[in-house]
């Protein structure tokens, strides 16, 4: 076992939406804690749950068979009353009866921003995973599930794309990214799609139909179109509409939805989400905290929680004009 | 080689909604009748392609690198001209013109139809192939594609599980189906569903909302509810709404969609896709006319195409008994 | 719920080698049982569970998120002690100690085999369940786990065959089978093989060298030839040995191995897993003994136990014959 | 389109073991280079189609539909003959006959040897985009394929857990990597194994034999161990052989082989492969040769190719300590 310096007793919480790979930090989390000899739990259900001291130990056992399960073993929740002062107050209270010297959480920008206010009235220990499918979190370059979801979704256009090519059709379909068109971007890159429509840049119907008029032209059967949720044309649908008649042809929608946020996580996101898990810990060991696991030219290093909450990490302009020629 | 007692040309055509096995029912057409010494055609685009005269002949290496694949390789269509006497007429004349003895013809009940109009204007040999992922025509037990489309939808459903279990959140997912339960009731079974609501049935908001209330009184914390498209409570939206109000929880929808239609075909697909091929050039060797490779008591025998085209395909009401009594 | 006439108390137990749907087969069990009003026992780890009295009660909770996971929740195991009369009869007495009034066994022909042992020193109700990859047991057209380990086998082949082809490479892929050809057929025709050799044929080395040179004559770059792992050339590696001399490049072995026994089981052994649970509590509760659920025709019949456990189910001479045909 | 200021011809050739994602690659390289108005060529099989003038244009259309594919839609094939001075001569006299002046090779550091080697006659540009599944070329953190090989080994270890667990039983499972334990690394953290042996490090059974015995007394009851098919203790089987003696109990093996090569590409090898596709045309643009495409902190850079010739690129200590931690 490792150098065993300190008793320590540290929790783990996964909130926001979940995302898959988190089960891989939390294992890696909780291991490599015991490994240092702490005492480790578990809150269920995240912030919500820590208000309502849902709160146990874990060993190494229950981190078996987990690592391949998409979701979070811990649960997560959103909770109103937490971003209370209120609430604030009565989670450190929870944290303190529970002598727990360090809160590590799992989830997204609002759940930093949410450690963040809790680190004002609890003064253990804080630091953050970024897990979330989005992948938009300022300072890092990756989250945790990123990598799944975009998979999800290209294995669903995949399939699609069989269908349209059958039937000569062109399809626009919806990918998760109420903020950011990471998730579109990747996918529109990987699908080998015709165009992508993010929230980053104004949409325009006419430029839109005019490539796809443009692809029929030089004899492209059927299409697909990749849109962002949070694209300012108002979503798959909406678009649709507006370039349908712009064009003269049936365009089929396909809202993915909820499926880009399960499933079996891929092995990019297990083992990163091991990573960070661990490196969460070597963080707390190294006394620091208010930082996060933030990947910086492909290492994971500790970075403060605060430059994670502001605003939307941007995509980068040479993704856009690679996905524009590749489907041109 | 085969016995080649024969000297004849025959071709395939795809006809209605794409389905994943289609491809292995055409190559096994293909080789098969090619074993038998036929020349052998392949109509693109469906009827409409037919009306258009494109028609190619098909060899062996043709086939190749296509059991795999999702979709059609000959493309399919619906066409509204080819259903007027007119249009029936010109697709007589242009087989007629083509030489072609035999026309074999993959799709649904609709294409069946099509086929048996058809029949009264060409004197050719008529046989069908039944292939559509909703398994609903009368007089076969099986038609190419659903287990697929089956299959594409459990793994969706999978994924939502994990998420639907992260969050304690109810989902209610619709599949395709518009006449039928048929995929319904396959995919509430095998992925665990805590209802079902088909076509075939009287859909009662308040027993849905009741069932999903007596989960949670057992402690259930999500829930999975299958929704045909064609239910007649409108669908999974309209229903998660009125079910909504009644149980006092959110309720997330997820509409499935067209990637049920495409991917890479199951085994299952591939096996009997390929079968049923075979069994088609067999009843035209045999000199048989208007019937369709009908599986019946797991074997496949020729019914006649009328046969197919009267109603829908009822479902068993112990897979109805069945789903309840898993999912309570 | 049911009709509650009696008061049964009824025992699961998985035997012999995991397949994927056992898991289907015992949830469908015990909520059947449930529904009934009996109360349901699993006994973990097989026979051998048995003799060590590894008997827990199991409710519908326990059923819960096992539907889509493959292997077996109960454990399975084999055990020498348990087929020696002393074994029998200590099985007997455990089940009586606990006043089980009926045991069902999921597991294959020899699973089976020892349930009829049992029988002649156990007095209660014995119902068997079809449950092996192998769908090599005389009686039923159906075993759970078939679909998933060819499926599975399939899977791994479509990713063989990019290889091969960008190599322009053969490969010889084992799959299981030791006395059966059925997996190698069914993985044969749906990966589009090129042969298939079977422990039911004698193997000729010659033959399968000329095909494959035809094939290269033909201009074929790249071939698969199916090996049932119970062939009598001695399995892949022998036999590609033999006829890389005669063909004169080589040849390349793959042996797919465990992974055709696990994995998420697809819709369809979760669907035939589910009925044949249901059926056979429905089988007790019609006071039969000494059956299992046997598929014929399509249908989920009670047929003798003794009747699953002489020799090995045929392989039809069709589907031989058609994928030869396919492959040529 | 794109800047046109230059009239350039060039060839680009898949050499080596194929890995998925180099069409991505190639696709993005094609694409690239029409957007800059060159003319693409593309070279069938490798250096071997060099030496024999299977050289074609390439339009945008013969890009479609590829990026999903496994293997390499050029073909590649190793050539004992261009590695003579004589065959480098041809190579070079090919490809200066059809006036080709820029050469892009995908491939692993044999192929960018055969490169360099072909540079000293050859006076074009040439560069170099690192495609094996190995990841394990000096001078780049990522080699397009080495995901979708970690993702699929990961998939089949995900499925014999599963029958380890019903059986209680451990699986030595051989990965790829012959000089490399990257890939044995990444599998062994994603898959959650017990333990991990690679080349990098002397293999001692007694330990391999200790860790598994440890775990058996805390109550594992299965175990898998990812063997490098590398590693000095002469891969799986013999290893499997050695520990087994010492433990006392039955391990299974399974050695994953070719498909690990193949399958459709995940999203992460399909976005690389492109963003390298690019880069190598961007390099050729900007009058670069003799460099590759190397990822390093994150981003594509000009890396010269003669430091992805030397050595292996080493394995980080940090992953096989939390390997072994998380194992544990």
């Amino acid at each position: 076992m490792g150098n065993r310096s300190e008793d320590k007793r540290v929790a783990i919480l996964a909130s926001g939406g979940d995302s898959p790979g988190m089960n891989a930090a939390i294992r890696a989390f909780v291991r490599s804690a015991l490994w240092e000899n702490y005492q480790v739990f578990g809150i269920q259900n995240g912030y919500e749950g820590l208000l309502e001291n849902e709160i146990r130990e874990l060993s190494s056992r229950d981190m078996g068979m987990i690592i391949n399960q998409g979701g979070t073993m811990l649960g997560t929740a959103r909770s109103a009353e937490f971003q209370t002062p209120a609430g604030l107050q009565k989670a450190a209270a929870n944290l303190n009866a529970a002598k727990i010297d360090a809160l590590c959480v799992v989830g997204g920008d609002g759940s930093f921003r949410g450690l963040l206010a809790l680190s004002e009235f609890y003064k253990g220990q804080v630091v953050g995973i970024p897990g979330t499918i989005d992948n938009d979190i300022p300072g890092t370059e990756y989250t945790i599930g990123f990598d799944t979801a975009v998979q999800t979704a290209v294995e669903a256009i995949d399939k699609l794309r069989d269908t349209a090519l059958s039937h000569g059709r062109v399809f626009f379909v919806e990918v998760m990214g109420r903020k950011s068109g990471q998730i579109a971007l990747s996918v529109g890159l990987a699908s080998g799609a015709e165009d992508v429509v993010i929230p980053e840049e104004k949409t325009d119907a006419d430029v839109v139909a005019k490539r796809l008029l443009d692809g029929r032209k030089k004899g492209k059967r059927f299409g697909i179109v990749v849109v962002a949720e949070g694209d300012d044309s108002g979503g798959a649908f909406k678009l649709a509409e507006t370039v349908q008649q712009k064009v003269g042809f049936n365009i089929r929608v396909s809202v993915l939805g909820h499926i880009q946020r399960g499933g079996s996580p891929t092995s990019h996101d297990r083992v990163w989400g091991s990573r960070m898990g661990e490196a969460a810990v070597r963080f707390l060991k190294n006394r620091m905290t208010g930082v996060f696991t933030a990947m910086r030219g492909g290492h994971i290093i500790p970075a403060y929680l605060i430059e994670a909450t502001v605003g939307v990490r941007a995509v980068e302009p040479e993704m856009v004009q690679l996905v524009r020629i590749m489907g041109s």
